[in-house]
């Protein structure tokens, strides 16, 4: 059996980075800036709607440093429902007031699922991490990473135990972060620019260093983990991302 | 017989990727914006009209994330063709609320064609091949590859023998997807900045992510493939196209 | 003798790609469109007319897709000459609507010619080759190019025996397209990002797909060479390049 | 003990390069440039006050050259601390008149600490140097890098043996600049794109190049050394800062 | 005794590549212009008289091509006066009709000075070397470059044997070219993004590209040679600067 038929997904990802122009937030007038704002709080209210009724789940964050100011981030059923999420986002009166940084479209994915006489899809637990309710944690980190084909460092042209066993190694440094960082793993093959997306969120920023520095030294990262950008940043809320903007 | 005297052409492709200004579609007032989308309809008619004639086809996708917003796909008999087809779409008034996201500039091709006694362009087949309809999928995913020549692992020093054997297995995995994902294979050495392109259609997102993923493993992926950016979407009709515009 | 001994120069060249600002060239009014057209027009006309008083050689091509609209191929004695036909048409009405997508300097170079005891500027063949008047054909393909120095596949380490032997099965394939595709080698190693640029001439732009994809599979290139962008067009006579700018 | 828990970090770090866009500088009226210019200075003084008061530590350098005008280098005890001064800054009169050229996330380190039985973070040594006040030095150099992982050079795959010895030879090098230059280490392993920031500091700006130079044939950088951009500048205090945007 | 210990440092170097606003400059009124015309002027003079009382040295050459329009070479006692020349040219009325292009700081330089019993800046020979007043000739080109530490090509690797060897007929082809070509080496490692700048002046261009190409054959360049952007352009004087702005 080959591992694209062991792999199961649930939800679509869309992770949107934005940056606020702030010349023009600050040039516009208190009315505008009202405006934008409820606009902007009545998505987070029907995005919250959405993960109550379990369509779906988004969740934002700042992003620090120039990257970009904040990050939100979708979990729904389809690429269509991303997409409409994204649409709307951009004709809001808010939108116009941000510049487009970077996104990455994936799907939440379980890899290794060794298929039993039954529907995955009808196991309750499987269906909660295929399509999960994002954390709430105090911090999250987003990176994009690829397996290396490299010469003599090619991941893909390992045979199936000898990937089993490094990622065995690889999901015992993972677990001893357990109750410090959640992971969602996002496959993107296909969809964007890397093999996969991956999303950390934790209470502790430190952790994130910890754990990627930590399965650095571990073989399947030092050989064969080609990363992208990373971004860090912290948890916004209704009340948190208005003080944001308050000017 | 060397293996560019293999290959057959047909039509030329251009992938057009657009981005919406929205801020200064917002703005504009709505005689300009009715007058853009009349305008973008014309054009959608006009490239019907080119296909049910079979001067060449047409199709337009959404594209999720920043990478772009929509993409129109043209073939066409000539690079002249395609050039005229860019050159008055961005003279409207629709192309003046979008900027420029990506192209590529390609043409469709059959490799390995084995010539027997007959002129191909006269066996239907090959015709509808070299020269198809675009399908009219849910979904579409594009990305441009070469064959890598990196070192030890180099296409183009490997002999023709062990070329067609490997190509054997991938083709074995792309059949295994019939009915599931069409392809369209477009070379652009010489015309792009890789060496193909190539565009999926799918009914099922999921697939483009299976199909590339299990590729992915197979020597001609792991040790020889080389790709860009990929996009994804899914169709705009001519109804979806305006609801998508709509404030 | 060494090799950069053993090369011939003649004419500087200077690859000037432009896209067209559609926005401010709708915006504009009619008379400032006919202004910016005539002097357009003008300097066509002057680089005509440099043709064909032998003082240099410039031709003007359409570029499909999206990374520029236009490009202009400029010949000329010296590069104060290209530095001044650049700032002249930076100058004008017309360049005001364009912006910069992508240029190249070079001088036309001829390579391992052996010095008999003559002046090579004294033979007329010779200095047809290095000053020559650029072809008017349908088609136009650039591309800018390097000898790889990657490891083992280092072409600088190369015996000049080795090198030769591969260069001579590479005319080869070269020369099985002649009648086909002309082609101008421009060396510009101290002048520009590439060791070379090389512009091919056909009526017939598939014949720049099979003989670079041809050439691919010969060791000069596929162990050696390494590629830039590829740019390709249609020739703009005057009637055309108003035509394309006519809304 | 993994490297990762040897390693203790201490404040987070944040380099805020900013451009100043002079064209709209130059076209503000004196009243704006005075608003902008005293509020700065009030940024300037409530970093002060942060410094003395133990809540962190800032420092502003000119950046030479066009990479930016200045840099912004601010320690404090979370990333939220960094966001806020980072958004405060972007919502000032004086940020209008700038532009975001890089910036690097990132956290003190010390690494190797091999914990006794105490808390490090009782010893005020150590302490000192997690939370260092930074100097006043006349010159900054800053620049970005990481261990490579590059088939036979690949850092993470040596034994923790072989990398002590060899970063204690480069910690030798660094000794011999004692006095000369200072250096601050900032771990940014899940923060930022490169795995460190190093920051040095000097009243003579030729030691930073001799100091780097001299290490670059250390094996630790020679073969695993991955470097990014390099920026130098000079110390701006509110007067000189003040004398800088004087038109 | 280490190389950054055998390497003798004088005046600092700022290369400052500018593109002019053509649209801008066009549109600006007469007075604006002549006012930016004369103020250029005055720095133009002002930078003559530093180099008349010896306290550095300024030239100014066109770039042919869209890389940039002009480039501004500045050499000067420290990193501060480079930085006040950058700010006070930004500041001008000329300097808001030019964009940046690309700049480079780095400090002139000579490598492998074997110190005998005597201070060598006492020494006027070397003093002329590393603080030079830059050759007015007709041509400029400048590129940067690093030593490979690529694998089995790692130039900080070798001996310092083997790098002397090496570098002895590195320095034989270039003084072959004596009188036809002169060179500034300067140093970037902590300054710039790559290890060295090269600056070569020469009354014939086309002597820029046989000394480069024959050295790319010679083992330093082949393997261990790594090459940035190259510039080329031609001497503008002041009368020559003012009749490039004459629209």
């Amino acid at each position: 059996m080959s591992e694209a038929a062991l792999t199961l997904e649930g939800w679509y990802a869309l992770h949107d980075f934005r940056s606020i122009n702030w010349a023009a937030w600050r040039a516009a007038d208190d009315e505008t800036r009202a405006v934008a704002t409820d606009e902007l709080q009545e998505f987070l209210n029907a995005w919250a709607a959405d993960e109550e009724s379990g369509k779906g789940s988004s969740t934002v964050y700042t992003v620090v440093g120039q990257k970009a100011d904040f990050v939100m981030m979708h979990l729904r059923e389809t690429l269509e429902d991303l997409n409409a999420i994204e649409n709307a986002f951009n004709k809001t009166t808010f939108a116009q007031f941000t510049t487009k940084s970077y996104s990455y479209v994936s799907v939440v994915e379980l890899s290794n699922y060794l298929g039993k006489d039954e529907d995955p899809m009808q196991n309750p637990q499987i269906v909660a991490r295929l399509k999960p309710v994002l954390p709430k944690n105090q911090y999250i980190c987003f990176y994009p990473m690829n397996k290396k084909r490299d010469l003599s460092d090619n991941w893909y042209m390992l045979s199936m135990d000898e990937r089993k066993t490094m990622m065995r190694s690889h999901g015992m440094i993972g677990r001893s972060y357990a109750g410090k960082v959640k992971q969602i793993i996002t496959g993107s093959v296909g969809f964007d620019d890397w093999e996969w997306g991956v999303t950390l969120f934790s209470d502790d920023a430190l952790q994130f260093k910890k754990l990627i520095y930590e399965m650095r030294f571990d073989e399947v990262s030092a050989r064969y983990g080609e990363f992208g950008s990373f971004y860090v940043g912290s948890l916004l809320t209704q009340e948190s991302f208005e003080a944001m903007l308050k000017l």
